[in-house]
């Protein structure tokens, strides 16, 4: 498994996505969002997902040079259109929308209409985080993942993320969640390494629990984290996905790679004094990692702290890729003729 | 096991909260909140709370007399003082507040200081939705619930909650849950019942997994639902409650009953037409319902249904009430002399 370091990937990423067509800014967005999500540690939500981007842009689903744009403000609220676009240049859009209306108003947020992936999300929230305000993000996406008690693809992966300002200088405390009990983007990482999944999380096409991905892929099911309490976080997703972001997942029987985001930003100094909130924010945080480890644990992490350890170590040594995944990213750039030589 | 009806129930449950001094209107509001409860067959939040409450009077943790302000309003956002009255009436004013401010700014969103117990959550988003809006809200509570990976009270039982429009004239779709794998006030059913709970959501006091109620009271803890993903759901009301709303959860090492709480207001007017939305959350309600039941399941329901069903019952035939707690509700009729007969 060959590994490689992150600025040549990124150069690598950046080149496929130009080689198809895509903008300088528009692929160096693209590009930030999978190689962090690889030096994450989400390797779900990197570089994996470029053969599914690119095959993508050869089917229509997505037009590389469209630009997303600000339809329109009211108030607290934005709505962006994604043009079809890559989707992480809309969803910064929104993002920053929804920031400029917080700043206004208190509160902000936006959603993105015609919406490619806008892959993974804690950066967008995390940006939020980093203004000193709480982000809040969901999406929706085409149908996967069975409701409470069902077997049918009713619902997305539909994300969940949230990041909250700890004190000055330190990252601040993100969560980023499927509301699946596995992200479909996992799933992918999983077959492509050909091991099986977790207990709990698929049932085939008729409806039997299965540790094997490619049961999914052949019609089959996920099914929500957390019994009816993950499923209900996972409709949310979809309710307002679907009725403001305007993603109706039942026209999407085919592709996978398209979101209705919804991004909420909150003014934490509407509220109170912000070095109050940091404060109580780190007292919070010392409450978490203070506490008792369970048996057989090291040490109680905060959410987002397992990604900022493996991303010192990635930095430092590179980006595993499996092999698998490798073969085809050398097909992609025998291709298009694109170089991974650094 | 008697069986009361409601208007029975909660003239008792009013004539009680006068006896300790609270004023007729506030009295109406906290006895809908746990009659609503039992009807809905969440008892865990419904008259077997009535001997902690009065408790609590008597422990000056809450001030029947007191009432709750608006204390500032700032754009799309409210602050309420609860003034340690009873946490329903000013939990009530928030949740208008927040449906006023989103009228005008697109978003609303309001905290309470001070408050006591919010009783349970569904009531107030689901008052969201019926005037064609989103509601969403969470709230902290005193520590009760380990961290993912730890086996110390770190977090509250932190529900969260959503409300989401149907058609006009159909009840909303509503999600009310503890972030804990189980409610406190469910350990108190299954404690005043003599009933185990499910194993994986209470560790006792030396870490071990257990599923005797007692062991949570002797200084154990609850975990979170479904795993890392509900732990870091309750960990975001934890951080709001206590950065937005000002509940310390370290001040409160004794009394359980206090909540810290937030709720959001989204206008679906500012993001589409409210007929488009209504249509469209009908046609996701329909794709929840039609799909394939899992294998044991007579039907796929979405959340609020299963409490719908329940109040047809015990509106016609009365609300159960455990003999336990039964004999806790005749002590205090006795003590205060009032009469449960109808």
């Amino acid at each position: 498994m060959p590994e490689i370091h992150a600025p040549v990937l990124h150069r690598f990423t950046c080149e496929l996505l130009d080689a198809v067509g895509t903008p300088p800014e528009p692929a160096r967005i693209v590009a930030d969002s999978l190689i962090n999500a690889n030096l994450a540690g989400h390797d779900s939500h990197g570089v994996l997902r470029l053969p599914a981007y690119l095959e993508g842009v050869r089917d229509s689903q997505v037009q590389p040079g469209a630009v997303a744009t600000l339809v329109s403000e009211s108030g607290a609220t934005a709505i962006v259109d994604g043009a079809y676009g890559w989707g992480q240049p809309a969803m910064w859009l929104a993002t920053h929308a929804a920031i400029g209306r917080a700043r206004e108003h208190g509160l902000g947020a936006a959603v993105v209409h015609h919406c490619y992936h806008i892959g993974r999300v804690a950066p967008y929230v995390e940006a939020v985080a980093d203004v000193g305000m709480i982000g809040q993000a969901m999406a929706n996406a085409a149908p996967a993942v069975a409701p409470f008690g069902g077997r049918s693809r009713v619902m997305g992966t539909n994300p969940f993320a949230w990041a909250v300002p700890r004190a000055e200088g330190t990252p601040p405390v993100c969560l980023d969640v499927a509301t699946a009990g596995i992200a479909e983007g996992k799933l992918r990482v999983a077959r492509a390494r050909g091991f099986p999944v977790p207990v709990g999380n698929i049932v085939d096409r008729d409806g039997r629990a299965t540790t094997e991905p490619g049961d999914f892929y052949a019609g089959g099911a996920l099914l929500a984290f957390g019994g009816h309490k993950g499923s209900g976080l996972s409709l949310l997703a979809q309710f307002i996905g679907r009725g403001l972001a305007g993603l109706d997942p039942s026209m999407y029987d085919g592709p996978r790679g398209i979101n209705g985001p919804f991004i909420l930003v909150i003014d934490i100094a509407r509220f109170t004094d912000l070095e109050t909130f940091r404060a109580r924010a780190e007292a919070q945080c010392d409450a978490v990692t203070g506490s008792f480890p369970a048996e057989g644990v090291d040490a109680v992490l905060l959410p987002g702290q397992p990604e900022l350890a493996m991303r010192a170590v990635r930095e430092r040594e590179g980006i595993p890729i499996p092999d698998t995944t490798w073969r085809e990213l050398m097909n992609l750039a025998e291709k298009w003729n694109v170089s991974i030589a650094g």
